[in-house]
């Protein structure tokens, strides 16, 4: 990629016009950026410095997340890394309960905490200013500092991921992911040591780019007639799969929805046949064999089914694996892991005969109620 | 229904045995024994007198909620339940960050409330035990007040759904729901007047359910070819969203994910077409708007659109539309609009030449850890 062809335009392009990309080349671009990014961000760990100060000194004991899309997704990280790395409580709220319903709960000691890249959600910025309005701390996680989300917080805290062009989010999902894991260590008192493993940690995924960007193109063109599919995950893992799944609808228009490992069993395994595959990522952590046990599941069921992430390997009856390279930290991992299924989209989309950057019916705001 | 044949079984059954089910028939029976269930839920609130104390008297503010698949379903409603009835934040928890993780959360004024149908599913089992453990209160939702998931907890709160013999899940889904609803209004001193309110409820879901069903067996024909769909809700909707899909996968094989109405305009709505239709249910609240504009955005991508719910009428452009009746209170539509959800889930898989009653793969309880 990165070639850029006029000829296939036609002849009414000057030679000299900057031609417009070819068809998934932002998405494949900004792709490619993430490792800049996350090494960005590691080195700006200052800009943390006021929302984990307010973390702790108003002695916050709730977080309360909201986002749509992408940032949800990045939401569902967050659970385990505020858990995990601070002790803290956090969930994805409902916005509607805040915004439409007007629920009247005690936010006295909780934080709402409001994902958007573009900082411009209507129904986000709402809940952020209902949640002033009621006494909480509120912090706006935005890839635009002056967006109108980032005015309506008490602290914003910036993503640095540089303008996204492409319609389907990449770098801002993991510049959110790293960003929330960064500021949950900071509020611990871990934010140098995070800092220093993320950095580590965009070093590993830069090395392993090249590599893994040649292993998902041959196993997309193998996947080009699926239209439906599973993706598995369970733990911080969770937030891997859901994305992965958002990513196949919004560029590959397959019907993916995403779950827990063990949820498949309850249910949805009664789907799966021959053409309707599942995506298992198998973190190396305690949720393993709830990983192992969807896979046989689904194997018995007649499906194919692809294990990405760093305990592929351990996972018996795959159809495809897809290692990753082992993170420092195991809350590093969905940096990784995201990686092959931004790559398997990108990939799939143009083996179906799809733009990615230019998904049907979508703009890169979402500005609707 | 309700018909029994033993000729197509073959020669091999005696006339006097008990002839096996039709396809589906045990599913549609508990389907129309609805009505009688969330009438002996009414007419048993003092079964939830114990548990309304405790959390009273404990000085509870936070409800961490557990489950899977149909439960799970339940619990997205329970969210707006307790907020909007008692002022108390629920959520859904993450068991992996409890059960496998092993988070270290303050839990001193949580309770951690598990929903299973038979008491028996693993991982949630293991949950309650550790928030019994960690000084948490803890509630069990469960149709066996004998099984494990009850003497794990410190207060067990019945169904009374009576027994579910079929694999999918209905009258045990909706009796969850109606539990969860009922609790959160007797925590707040109103379970009186939400009984009554629930007995009507009944009775207006016994008035409706035949003319339901007539309409949704022709709906379901005209979908007999449909392999991917989205489900859209939003608020206390939203829990019915989630479980058509899950009806929808695993009774009819088709890949349904459920969405927040807005959330379909944050990239899934670029996978719709005309071979990829989305239900929306239209509740008549403060979030409608939100459901109007999904449903403009998905017509616009070519995608047929079921409407359901009190408000069905209010939303342009439908394909379909399924109205149903109002409820005595907006918090006890969910118990309405999942009806229809039920019936073409039922229809469809007989369109399908499934049998609703036997998903491949699955047992009606889920032991997988």
């Amino acid at each position: 990629m990165g070639r850029r062809s006029t000829a296939r335009r036609g002849g009414a392009l000057s030679p000299d016009a900057p031609a417009p990309p070819e068809p998934g080349e932002l998405f494949l671009r900004e792709i490619r950026e993430q490792p800049d990014v996350l090494e960005r961000i590691a080195d700006n760990l200052a800009n943390l410095d006021e929302a984990a100060a307010e973390l702790r000194g108003r002695g916050i004991r709730l977080i309360r997340m909201a986002a749509h899309g992408s940032s949800d997704n990045a939401a569902s990280y967050g659970v385990y890394a505020f858990a995990l790395l601070a002790g803290l409580t956090a969930f994805r709220d409902s916005i509607s309960l805040i915004v439409y319903f007007g629920a009247e709960l005690d936010l006295h000691d909780s934080c709402l905490l409001a994902l958007s890249q573009s900082g411009r959600t209507p129904d986000v910025v709402d809940y952020l200013e209902q949640g002033s309005r009621r006494g909480a701390l509120t912090i706006a996680v935005t890839n635009d500092p002056a967006s109108p989300l980032a005015a309506a917080a008490d602290v914003a805290v910036p993503i640095l991921a540089g303008e996204e062009r492409a319609v389907a989010a990449s770098k801002t999902y993991v510049a959110q992911v790293a960003t929330l894991g960064l500021l949950a260590a900071h509020v611990a008192g871990r934010g140098e040591r995070f800092a220093g493993a993320l950095r580590a940690t965009a070093s590993v995924l830069r090395d392993w780019l090249p590599a893994a960007e040649k292993a998902l193109a041959p196993l997309a063109l193998e996947f080009a007639a699926v239209e439906r599919m599973l993706v598995v995950g369970r733990g911080p893992a969770f937030a891997t799969a859901r994305e992965i799944a958002l990513k196949l609808l919004e560029t590959c228009r397959v019907a993916a929805a995403s779950l827990t490992a063990t949820d498949l069993a309850h249910g949805p395994v009664a789907a799966l046949d021959g053409l309707f595959p599942v995506w298992a990522i198998a973190g190396d952590d305690a949720g393993l064999p709830t990983v192992v046990e969807a896979v046989a599941r689904a194997r018995a069921a007649g499906a194919k089914v692809i294990v990405s992430g760093p305990a592929a390997g351990a996972v018996p009856n795959a159809t495809s694996r897809i290692p990753a390279p082992a993170a420092p930290l195991p809350l590093l991992e969905p940096l990784l892991t995201i990686v092959p299924g931004q790559l398997f989209a990108s990939a799939l989309a143009r083996a179906k005969g799809l733009d990615p950057d230019r998904p049907a019916g979508l703009a890169k705001i979402t500005l609707a109620p």
